[in-house]
């Protein structure tokens, strides 16, 4: 059990009691992956990814037996500007989708024998118009950062955020160019695919954005006021991980937007994440080196949803799987060389 | 059941006899593709690989549910030279542990819900040392080809092929230099972690092989007398898979170079198979060029016995569970832009 917060100021004291990584834990990790059936360094990431998980959960070796996915919602003010190729309108409709069970990101959870849970939220609220005002006033910012730290589940062993919200690329893109620097031009990307007219109107509604915003404080002010309610989600909910000691999986371009606000607010916020995959978004790979974590998977994924960090907990699995069930040399009666 | 094969000629005859794609699947693949809630194009490589396993399958969409493993291991004359940094007992050694259930690639399998067969080949007939004579007399290497036939399951829906073998780098690399020409040193690798010495003497041991069989003979020869009998076995489980319209993810170096051995023999014969991944042993990427495969995952690996494959499995599980499992836009009711 973890306390939650009612304010902001509340919410930053979390962040800056944030646990660290179990050095023991790490170190038995690494000396057991040593003795096992294989050459040494011959699984490669495998063997990093479980030394990493270790740290993060302490204690005895386990494999990985109950991820959890959280999709959050929200919707955007800015769509009004027609930043996105598809209507406002899908936003809900596709929360249906993932709540009947016929989007992507169900059958990826199933695959991979993890939960999925689904937040909306204050759909028919959409946040304000970041050209104009602050998407959020501090009141629904804090209300949004606690849906995400209230969804994460105290059981989980693995936890995968991911997102839906109609012109949330452009909140993540703004985002990055407030806390990263850069034109506006460097951080947009086609979202689910607006042609070329609509990519210029989209650079140029992030530019305003930007203007306007970019001194308006730390990560966490920056999110409020460019991002989005399924954003500060995403961000409540690794911060709880972290206090849970639940090791997080990355999805794209927009959940790493909201993770880089955690991180720019707290350095090290998010030592408990792996990068799930490299998207397809153009800005994402930039958003990862800022982030300095390197893509398990790259498969020109652009869906959200927490798709490309769905698939990824396959290979987390696997690898706690070989670290729990291997023999050691000596066991299999194998020659270590 | 397709026919079986007593002779190097009648397993010719059979890699002229290979079925091809069913366009008319593929193409049906697509156009459902184009309707599911995602827009175009975003899940990237998952809808290529939905598409390339419905043409192959035919028939109804579906999920993957019988997916087969196979480790084939063989020993080698040339281990004798000291190419490897682990005693030749060890391939032996290594299938016990397979059969126990404690090696890397019984975590894989059973993560992703796969069968996992090990045939072990004659290990007590190692093949001939091939810097001084063919690997394999001919009778031998057709029981091994048939060997690799007869272990694919006709109710396998997925099959990944893979290897045990103490110096299997050497065979394989030897085989790739073969075909493909260039240096020995460009194609040797540290395998399972040979020193600097080890690696010398490894490179030489290469190009010896190299110019005594370079010009014994087509894809097939060049097998027989610089590979071994799990190389064999792999191409053989391979060409099966063909013909029974399984799909075939590819492993790392070794079995790709069998795999190039049966492409030089019948161009297309690998058009049933994309790469599992990128190993970090040297000329693997070279051979995927050859290829021209893109692998799905690229994780560092260098252990061989499937795992690669093993964890592309779940790539390719959630690819066709997104392509059988979502619904369509107009199903769910979402505006599609």
């Amino acid at each position: 059990m973890t306390s939650s917060f009612a304010s902001l100021t509340e919410f930053r004291s979390l962040l800056q009691q944030m646990p660290g990584v179990d050095a023991e834990a790490a170190e038995a990790a690494r000396a057991h992956d040593s003795q096992l059936t294989k050459p040494p360094g011959a699984l490669g990431r495998l063997e990093d990814l479980a030394v990493w998980y270790r740290g993060w959960r302490g204690g005895e070796r386990s494999e990985i037996n109950a991820p959890q996915i959280i999709v959050f919602a929200g919707n955007h003010g800015v769509a009004a500007r027609g930043v996105s190729a598809f209507p406002a309108a899908v936003t809900e409709q596709m929360v249906l989708n993932f709540q009947r069970g016929g989007a992507a990101i169900n059958q990826i959870a199933r695959v991979n024998g993890a939960t999925l849970d689904v937040v909306p939220l204050a759909l028919d609220e959409p946040t304000q118009d970041f050209t104009k005002a602050p998407a959020m006033e501090e009141a629904e910012f804090v209300e949004a950062l606690r849906a995400g730290w209230d969804a994460v589940s105290e059981t989980a062993d693995l936890l995968v955020v991911g997102e839906m919200g109609i012109a949330n690329t452009t909140s993540a893109a703004a985002l990055a160019c407030a806390l990263l620097g850069g034109e506006a031009a460097v951080w947009v990307g086609r979202g689910t695919g607006v042609d070329d007219d609509g990519l210029a109107l989209k650079t140029q509604v992030i530019a305003e954005g930007v203007a306007l915003h970019r001194d308006s404080g730390d990560g966490l002010e920056i999110l409020r006021h460019l991002g989005g309610r399924e954003l500060a989600a995403m961000a409540g909910a690794m911060a709880r991980a972290r206090h849970l000691r639940i090791p997080v999986i990355l999805d794209g371009f927009i959940c790493c937007a909201a993770a880089l606000c955690l991180e720019r607010t707290a350095a090290g916020a998010l030592d408990h994440a792996v990068a799930g995959h490299l998207s397809a978004e153009g800005g994402h790979g930039r958003l990862l080196e800022a982030l300095d974590k390197a893509p398990l998977l790259s498969l020109n994924l652009r869906l959200g949803e927490a798709s490309g960090a769905g698939l990824a907990i396959g290979v987390l699995k696997a690898a706690l799987a070989c670290h729990a069930g291997m023999a050691t040399f000596a066991e299999a009666g194998v020659s270590d060389g």
